[in-house]
């Protein structure tokens, strides 16, 4: 870490300063340059707070040389992580996974039918929401507890490994059987929710924020996996920006960016990002071209229940021919 | 609500989202265009999702035109809001409050101390953080409980009503004594949460996301208050945009804008929002200069401590003149 | 366009609306709601400024539900533009081509060299700056004539069609032998220079501004257009957001609503977008994957010069890389 | 500055940035820690382009300590700038003004009158557009030089000094009796116009651009300076966010951070940063209780032509109400 005081600042401020970083056992390198005074960290930083340190009426500006992320950090873990769902169904390290599934859970028939209909289409796992997040406290809010109930019947019949969003801490416990838990982008920094899953032994999906940098994901990464869980998958679904045409804006670099800074696998959710259905294949196709781990795509069965799941939704045809053209990227990679 | 579909739709599609939209309980006004057709909603649209309608392969466009929330709207309560914290303290309908004190709570000196000295310069309110949202897994996270029991005994000694934040709903019980909850910008969508305060008696001060706009921020509060608690003040601490002098880019005209929309008292924190103690003075100033109905303002009280209680504070002597310069505003405002 | 009126209007406001919106010759539609009165105008609303309206005291919203662009408009031309170059380089309609050469020309050696590579590799046009947009005024600024010059040399010793970027309309006269005249992000709303570009018969390359959105490009193509000049390709090089990893933020979905909304071909800039030449690769794929009509990307010769070349270039073995990669995508898209 | 380089990168790799950092006439100063070697650049910076560095491949991060802006730089220029407009009207170092008038220039009669008006309710010098940047060429472009014509022609009535903004290097001669010459956001960065515009001895207002940093402001000044005009007067007028009730959201703090960084004096444009007259007046305040030099508020004489005066114009009622109320806190600072 990299510390520009400002110009005219007393000794004993300086001093200070630098005792108060050394007591957090790294070693402190300082040079007297013309306008101002730079001190260099070693060792380990992680601990000292940037933000803490950059406001100070001392310090002019701080940089961070090694990331604030350890067990996320590609630097000190080379190789990929690879997060086995189950025997057939892994992430990361060259497997390739495509989760598809209801916006949200309605009945056991709907799902049933779509499960069955991506799965012949080449989707590995199941997704649907049991608990929604809706800006709205007058829109329809999940079937909770009876939608987990209906995800883990389907999984019996068709044997799809089930993925479902969780959004309170106080749920945790009707998620037991449940294969992956996701992290809504809402909650990437629902710091609580993060320690808890920590405790648990089960893959977390956790989707970026929209309007989290990249290095937020991974300090959100680095809060499960510093309670023991290293099993994550990572979640690029778009960001907040001025553009309105699409709901939000797809940073695919953030692919890239990811598997450079960290070794955990990363998915892409298009459906989410966009927000219409007819994006939805163009952006599948470059997510998997920019060498993303997988993706994650809405899925609906009935035309007429299109309002309920959401704009986003494929229709199950829909759904095979961005399966087929997906899979043709792949190849293409090989 | 006014939808434009698009053009060459199939008749049964267009007759089928209308008698779904009239499911809602709405009357539709249908005009047809020579490019489109346009649907017109009147009627009581707040339980219609937009974002789902207007991602439709039939729907052009979406505009609503009475807002999606209700209880916070001035349209249907003209008359201010006043969140009354004490027989003293009070914001909103001409009522003006400055919340000072520490970002973290550390001892009972620490606060006593500068809870003291910001009464004594004219702030009605001692803020501390027992529950810290960090980044990094690796940071200072509070005292919890410890933290609440020193803001309790310092409320008793110094008579100031206390202000600190919530991170999960199972912390709940620990704020019995709390005169009013702070949700933070992180938890300003963790809608569980927002539920459950709505089940609660006790005035809430909800922070506005750093990526969330004005009409998510308004949502957020009609959660709470469709619960049944009402009593809610917005905080504007800034939004994130490519700035980076500041932390985060101040919206003061959000002040304006949610006064014109919403009948809620609004602060501005001008600590979080601009991340720099220098900068909180004129941001102070120019937050009561628009008519906020008061401020949110960090103080530590001892420039030895500084690295713990953060770049954004201010020494008692600095909020001593921060506070009367926000005090000649106010008197110039009348 | 709709636009909805705020209640309590008094009635000669709402009459002076009307006359003034029928005086550009439009039909108005009004109906009563039970909250305010909506207002629907059908015919040719290109030439009522949305903006203006939006502000006024007594209008709530305006909704245009026809864009504003008329020319660039797929609505009224359905069939793709395709900018035809020279006999063997075209950009759309199914005609994809790869731009490549230096950020700025420096010496005829160095764009001989770095042309006959690319060229090698399969670029169909040479690129390279000789008037270089700079934020600081210290930093060079271009061969100006003379890079012009050079890049004329190439092109007949190579026969490669050039473009390069114009800063002013006063320098015009020295692009009269250039091939395709690039409108950089910082002017794509200089709406002089786009007069003036409408005038000639020249392809314009015209780029996407760091904060417009995709209706501010097409409507900066429009301006072009309106003179005359209907040979553009639209170039998506990143916006402006909060995320630092990479210099801009790539905005890949871009390339699905533009070929959505406009008839007009579409390239992709990776190497300005990301801003490092690591990142290139995987985005110049992407960019293929999903349906861009071409790429444009920064190559240098000589690693020694890599600093005057920029971060984002890649060295003619790392462009032939690309190159293939990315033909491995145009094929799998068969 | 302080260049962080990468783990593992060959000597001659270092060797060779370092000898070319050389040849720009710093020191280098060299450390090498445990995971990286970091360069510590001594001397004038301000030719080195941080970019370009930033993106090379064995580099990992750059920090420019001393700012990339010399003339525009408290640091080297401690006191106040203050640009004399005329004897009576100057911007900075305790000068305040407002800048008012209409959004375009129509009729002599329609400016005179305003300009009557606002010069009695204490407004300083008199604006108004003759050339109109809009977004689309259907829009009105303004009356060119007739409309400055006009302007010179009131400012002889009315002794007010005139300021109109300029859209291209060929119009500068139209703009020889123009006391103040306006560069609009969108050509903020247009390098060439600024460079001219350095080699005229006129004070310049220069606007922020919708997606222009701090810096980037300070850099576009330094353009001009560079050139040997130093009369400059910055202007804050929104910047462009995820935000969509205000046209663009205003950053107060910026005024704070240009008066830390810069001499320069810095107005604010609440009327273009809103988009609606209701909150021109929070705003105006806002802005002149955090320390602004100038306010730039468009003001319309005539309701029924309110259209065409767009609709963030205030009547000169209006006018005269917000320059009460901006007085009054401008009595309250002292």
């Amino acid at each position: 870490m990299i510390i520009a005081l400002k110009r005219d600042i007393r000794q004993e401020e300086k001093e200070h300063l630098i005792s108060w970083l050394e007591s957090y056992g790294v070693r402190t390198h300082v040079s007297e340059g013309e306008y101002q005074t730079v001190i260099g960290l070693v060792g380990d930083t992680t601990r000292i707070d940037t933000d803490l340190i950059s406001g100070l009426d001392i310090v002019q500006s701080v940089t961070r040389i090694s990331e604030p992320f350890k067990k996320a950090n590609r630097k000190f873990h080379p190789d990929d992580t690879v997060v086995q769902v189950t025997d057939q169904v892994a992430f990361g390290g060259g497997n390739f996974q495509i989760i598809a599934g209801p916006c949200s859970v309605e009945t056991e028939d709907q799902v049933e039918t779509i499960a069955k209909a991506v799965k012949e289409s080449g989707a590995g796992m199941l997704r649907g929401g049991a608990f929604k997040p809706r800006t709205s406290p007058y829109d329809f809010q999940g079937l909770h507890g009876e939608g987990i109930r209906i995800l883990l019947e389907v999984k019996k019949r068709t044997g799809m490994p089930i993925i479902t969003e969780i959004m309170d801490i106080g749920h945790l416990p009707l998620f037991e059987q449940v294969d992956v838990i996701q992290v809504g982008a809402r909650n990437m920094q629902n710091f609580e929710l993060l320690k808890e899953l920590g405790r648990i032994r089960k893959p977390i999906l956790l989707k970026r924020g929209l309007a989290n940098n990249i290095k937020e994901l991974l300090m959100s990464a680095e809060y499960i996996m510093a309670g023991g869980n290293e099993q994550i998958i990572l979640c690029e679904r778009g960001v907040r920006t001025f553009e309105t045409y699409t709901r939000n804006t797809l940073d695919l670099s953030a692919v890239a960016v990811l598997h450079e800074l960290s070794h955990l696998p990363v998915v892409v959710d298009p459906s989410h990002a966009t927000g219409a259905a007819r994006y939805v294949k163009p952006m599948a196709m470059a997510a998997a071209a920019c060498g993303a781990d997988g993706l994650m795509i809405e899925v609906h069965n009935d035309p007429k229940h299109a309002l309920c799941d959401g704009p986003q939704s494929l229709t199950p045809e829909q759904f095979d021919d961005v399966a087929k053209a997906v899979m043709k990227i792949r190849k293409a990679l090989v």
